[in-house]
């Protein structure tokens, strides 16, 4: 259906009201629709290969945040599935999926949430299907989604899980330096990868979350995607504890001892390389960072304000654990940026590369 | 008692067996056991202050470090009160402290846990007294502490707010771009000062730790003691959430909404600068921290990942609220290192530079 050299992504626009819908058109007519990446994960080499990006939303959408940008943009319909035309700068083809209301920039409409979900089915069944080899998806809104009746929404990661009828998936961030296989050089450098054992969870929630079961398949699927779409053979993981000081022997808080240390053992002893259970705050610091290809925190705010603040904005949130690859940006709707152009398309640019090299490495999904 | 433009500081060798009693020889055998510093938070003035350090503990435990490492050390033993000699490289005052039991690097012995805990009350009466102007401490050994019998003990920092007979502490860590009073250049500078509402506590526990009254009076004393200490005028405090995206609006936990916001709404009544309840992953962004004093972030693993990510090596711990100035080393004692001279003094000399700082700054205690 698609050129392996020359993966097709599909692009969702996210919440229409944000900023998703203008970064979409941004990269479109900013001739970086199109993006050559290395997916050797050898510096030594000159392999790349290119991207070419449909988006997955409403046209009228579309050509309305270009024209309130000012950008020339030739939107080319089309469904999953027929060929696209050769590449060219400030065209962008579109798999059309329609607006339930009209949308104003920074304005919710809880009608539209239905839209945002229908975006995503496209581009999983596109994906699924063979017509694209990725997915890329801009940011949504999780409190209008809720609000318009889809009670338990979670956010993109758990929908996807749900859509592709997998138990169990992985969240990970991870910075532009540590997009290409080889393993990164982390003295003075901001590459980190991140995966994250709970996600969106009430503090109060997380310690009865973390089970040795749950830990030992997120490590399972973290160890197997490393080396399937980043190209990492035999991967190093460093886990970090639940508690502060990853519970100081016992004296601040077991399960440390009781739940991690166990799972780590039994799978060391399959021959899995696994540092842990570290202290947050000793792991995320050169001497215990060298040499490691990820990082497993075990939930959102002891491993993503390191990972933000060392590369906002040149960050990408992947999903692991799909049958199919799934980047994102690593930043919200911004709806107060809405319409004014002025937001960073950097990071969709990043989940973008980052997707095109997994598809060209990763293959045969 | 001491010259005011030369502030004594006492140095707690802490855990014996560990890397804290060749840090203070190698920091008074190298030369820098007197530390210029910048007391003016001023740029363009060149106001410097120096600091006599006093090392309190075991005289002979002392010399032992220095003969291990090699180092030319003439150690002086003075009593709280005495006048010191003219500072003098090689030489190293010390108000002595009995060790229990002889003390092998590397090697905990239960019975000089009342030791370690004997140079904190000898600095803290010191202070008191007016014969130091302010505490510096190398890295205790939790465990061994708990194990001698000292049960309930959580750290340094609790240890001290019972000593002092206060109630509420606040625990800082900066790093040394931050350890001058002007305002940090975010920028491109790994600059930060973060606070923490709860410190040693298991994750299970935090949620219900984190109270309004307990958060007012943590900012009230995060508040004043920024400008003491610090020299920061009308300091501006980002304040995290407690839930991963500061409870997305309700749907990842109330306490965001019913605890924090309440609290912020009403001292920003009263004129002080918060920003906040902020997604941790949000506030620690150049946008976000551009202009802020200080982060309060609500537990030790939200807060300290960043800060040892950004300035490990190069980071000092404060207290803040109590009646003397405390700071400390950002790492524990490191056992595996004691006695091989390979450990990094750098946190201690951080930490010594900015106690004298704020010595200088805060006066009259």
């Amino acid at each position: 259906m698609h050129d392996a050299a020359m993966p097709v992504l599909a692009l969702t626009t996210g919440e229409p009201a944000g900023i998703g819908p203008e970064l979409v058109v941004m990269l479109a007519a900013g001739g970086t629709l199109d993006i050559p990446v290395d997916a050797s994960g050898d510096a030594g080499e000159d392999a790349s290969v290119g991207a070419r990006i449909v988006a997955v939303g409403d046209p009228r959408l579309l050509a309305e945040r270009a024209d309130l940008l000012g950008l020339s943009l030739t939107i080319i319909e089309l469904a999953p599935g027929e060929s696209l035309p050769p590449p060219r700068r400030g065209q962008l083809p579109v798999w059309p999926v329609a607006l339930r209301r009209p949308s104003r920039p920074g304005v919710l409409e809880a009608a539209n949430a239905d839209y945002v979900l229908e975006t995503l089915d496209v581009a999983v069944r596109a994906c699924l299907a063979g017509h694209a080899a990725g997915m890329v998806t801009a940011p949504l809104h999780k409190g209008a989604i809720l609000e318009a009746g889809h009670a338990g929404f979670t956010g993109h990661t758990e929908y996807l899980r749900d859509a592709c009828g997998v138990d169990e998936v992985v969240m990970v961030l991870a910075t532009d330096h540590a997009l290409h296989g080889d393993r990164p050089d982390w003295q003075g450098s901001s590459a980190l990868r991140v995966a994250l054992a709970t996600t969106h969870l009430p503090l109060r929630e997380v310690s009865d979350a973390i089970t040795g079961p749950r830990l030992e398949r997120l490590l399972h699927i973290l160890h197997a995607d490393l080396s399937r779409w980043f190209g990492v053979a035999d991967p190093r993981i460093a886990v970090c504890g639940l508690n502060p000081h990853a519970g100081e022997e016992g004296h601040l808080g077991h399960e440390d001892i009781e739940v991690i240390s166990p799972v780590l053992d039994r799978l060391r002893a399959t021959g899995m390389r696994l540092d842990g259970p570290l202290p947050a705050d000793t792991l995320f610091t050169p001497r215990h960072l060298a040499g490691v290809d990820a990082v497993l925190a075990m939930y959102h705010d002891q491993g993503l304000p390191v990972l933000k603040y060392a590369g906002f904005g040149r960050a990408a949130n992947i999903t692991l654990g799909l049958p199919l690859v799934r980047t994102s940006v690593d930043h919200g709707t911004a709806l107060d940026l809405a319409g004014h152009g002025s937001a960073d398309p950097g990071s969709l640019r990043v989940a973008v590369s980052l997707a095109a090299e997994m598809a060209a490495r990763g293959g045969g999904n």
